[in-house]
């Protein structure tokens, strides 16, 4: 009796789930849907109404797809592939091993079979690999009033219609792009060569680069982009929404990287133990070896160490003052590279700006670094030796030095990173404090030679 | 007759750069307009048509718009922020000083100054900073047909028409968002209301975070959001172009916070020579008094220093190692936060899991630490002294703890940025180096103490 009731509870309870996400944003439903378990969700999944299934599946936030779509029956599944956007089919048969891709491309409708198959060729970060076959386009010979019928027409199976990509319908060479807004307000009889202003589209090609698809939106205010043949033929659009999500996702790789580390597109509980290990190992590992040239220089002055040992009290502060310097030209470098206020050409603009910058910096830092030492020699906090003004004057000499070397390596680091081929967001900080700590090992003893020499040392 | 081809050619090329400006993208025209000197592209503007001056003055990265109202002629300067987008004026006169808002608010139209007096009051990084009041708004008992001629009317004065506001026309309540996409393929008879799912809109208040109106862009794929009063009355939309604008500023901000100094949002060369120490100065000044107890603590080992000068010799490997593992987990966190992977109440599951990886990193780091010192022993390439074990074992196990104190501290720092109301992000990459580094000597030399006492301590 008592189990009865329960599995009565848990259909109601069923019944409750469907019923709610039928009535909620499909992100909320989504949101709802991550916190349960796979079975659960193809439970809910093969009750749910197909066009309902579509719109939340069509979601790149849900966890799970490519697993549901797996579980499906595959009927059930290759009805709601159909219906998907193309882009999101191909994500999500990127995911798929070999077997899998066979068994559900079989059944597909020869239009998704087709762009699948051109859409699965893209490497990542393309924008390629970002773009949709689904977009509008019109012959050149239309009328505003042509060109809005069929609009109405393909609406349903379109990403966007907010953009509509004018053709030549001889050589399929894309001829201009009209913006939805323009195209409603104009005369249902007017060519549709007539909207908007005559400028050469806006366009990039399937090799294009996320970052600079991403730049192209924000410069134009776009809210697709065509992506276009070296012949200059329309192939596919990559609209404003994944724009949105590449940006986010880079975001989160560019702060990864520059806290030193391997980038991770999962959410942090997510990440497996091991596989967390991994992608945080191998920078810890290099930057340990990098460092081990730390140890090395200070073995070739262990005579002034055991002659001065007050030198080495100062050695983590002085050290640290170059990485923070460094740290700081090196975010300032990346985002002007990222954001081509720069060129690799300007670096010798920035290196004459960044010695200045650091020889006031360090005088600054120095100032306070022998402020400090006179200050608790004279308060009697604690004995510098009989040399202690000539210990400041090391340590603040030492700091205008590698303050300004730390800004200047720091702010070189991401052109060297950009003329390597590299994302100059590579340059991460810990890697910055590696390179100037040893170098500012070997500065500090030079100059403690120079300063101490005949009476410390 | 020199003199006179001179001014010929100045002419011919002023001529050339109006008509080439006319015929360039505006996000083009911009660039170009941005390299040159004001009182030239006053000239420009002061031949530019109406129509395209109001283009190119409504993106925001023109970037001495506000220097060009004001020296335009005053009657001309009010036409122009009268076409404007509202909320670009808006932006413009926030740049004003009062005698400059009050001459040039004057003469303007009573819409104009209605808005821009609205819209000045809200504090930037909020949805009413970004916002616009050019919108589409019907009233509930319109059909598909009456809505989409009030489109055609009012389309050019409009920020975005791709969303439409459907309104109670009895209590200005926001009853529904309609896309156009949507209407433009329904029934002309049809009731607006009958258009698209019916779900309650995603709205955000004036006070909105401007990160938080991004992540409901990202989340719902928007391309406009409403702006709500707590009645539920629309005041203004926030469009997509905005939004990118927003992100893009942010990872800036981001990216220089974690760096380790303060935000700037002007281009590298842009920044005068005192504001780039200014906003460089504060945070390594602090930093340096943080790192100024490293020497308090040294000084504290002193007597330990002075009869074990070998273990100052891997005093910069281990502190770097453990600034290194903090920042690698405080780039996690920041990034995990920022996309509510993780909510503040999720800071012990968090430090449950630093806690073992720690570990794990910190013995493969030791293992590698051990095996140099050991090499270098065997091969002759260093002496390390008779107890070269015993230092060795003291180095892994330094290395050891300060990696797990590293990784636990940089997880935990912006859970207690966010605790204490501050950005996550403000966790900066040396603010964690030198959070550490105290914590590690002391790690260090007290391992040494247990391991060392009765050899070389």
């Amino acid at each position: 009796m008592n189990n009865i009731l329960v599995h009565q509870d848990a259909v109601n309870a069923d019944l409750n789930i469907t019923q709610r996400l039928a009535s909620m944003h499909a992100a909320d439903a989504i949101e709802l849907l991550n916190e349960l378990e796979l079975t659960d969700i193809i439970d809910i999944f093969n009750e749910m109404p197909l066009e309902h299934a579509v719109l939340i599946l069509d979601q790149p936030e849900l966890h799970s797809a490519p697993a549901i779509i797996k579980s499906l029956p595959a009927a059930k599944a290759r009805d709601i592939l159909d219906e998907m956007s193309i882009d999101r089919v191909t994500d999500i048969f990127q995911e798929f091993g070999p077997e899998d891709r066979a068994r559900l491309a079989a059944g597909l409708g020869p239009e998704t079979t087709a762009a699948l198959r051109k859409l699965l060729r893209y490497p990542p970060h393309t924008a390629g690999s970002l773009m949709t076959t689904e977009f509008v386009s019109v012959p050149s010979g239309w009328t505003v009033a042509q060109t809005l019928q069929h609009i109405r027409e393909v609406e349903r199976s379109r990403e966007t219609i907010y953009a509509i990509y004018v053709i030549d319908p001889a050589t399929k060479v894309l001829l201009r792009t009209v913006a939805l807004r323009r195209l409603i307000s104009s005369e249902p009889e007017a060519s549709i060569l007539s909207v908007g202003r005559d400028v050469a589209p806006v366009v990039v090609t399937p090799l294009t680069d996320q970052e600079d698809v991403a730049r192209l939106f924000r410069k134009h205010d776009l809210l697709a982009v065509p992506v276009v043949t070296d012949n200059n033929q329309v192939i596919g659009i990559v609209t404003v929404d994944d724009v949105i999500d590449t940006m986010t996702q880079e975001m989160t790789e560019d702060t990864l990287k520059f806290g030193g580390m391997e980038a991770l597109n999962k959410p942090y509980m997510q990440i497996g133990f091991f596989q967390m290990i991994h992608k945080r190992a191998g920078w810890l590992g290099i930057l340990l070896l990098g460092e081990m040239l730390t140890a090395s220089a200070m073995q070739h002055f262990e005579g002034e160490l055991e002659k001065a040992v007050v030198l080495t009290l100062f050695i983590p502060l002085i050290m640290s003052s170059g990485g923070n310097s460094g740290s700081q030209a090196t975010s300032l470098l990346i985002r002007a590279l990222a954001l081509q206020d720069l060129r690799l050409k300007d670096w010798w603009r920035v290196a004459l700006r960044e010695i200045p910058t650091g020889l006031v910096l360090g005088s600054f830092l120095g100032l306070i670094g022998v402020a400090r030492i006179a200050a608790w020699q004279m308060l009697g906090l604690y004995d510098y030796g009989q040399h202690w003004q000539l210990v400041a004057a090391t340590v603040g000499a030492a700091l205008v030095g590698i303050v300004t070397f730390g800004s200047l390596v720091g702010s070189m680091l991401p052109f060297a990173m950009q003329r390597l081929g590299f994302d100059p967001a590579s340059a991460s900080a810990p890697f910055v404090a590696t390179l100037v700590d040893v170098t500012g090992l070997v500065i500090y003893f030079s100059i403690a030679l120079v300063i101490l020499s005949g009476t410390l040392l």
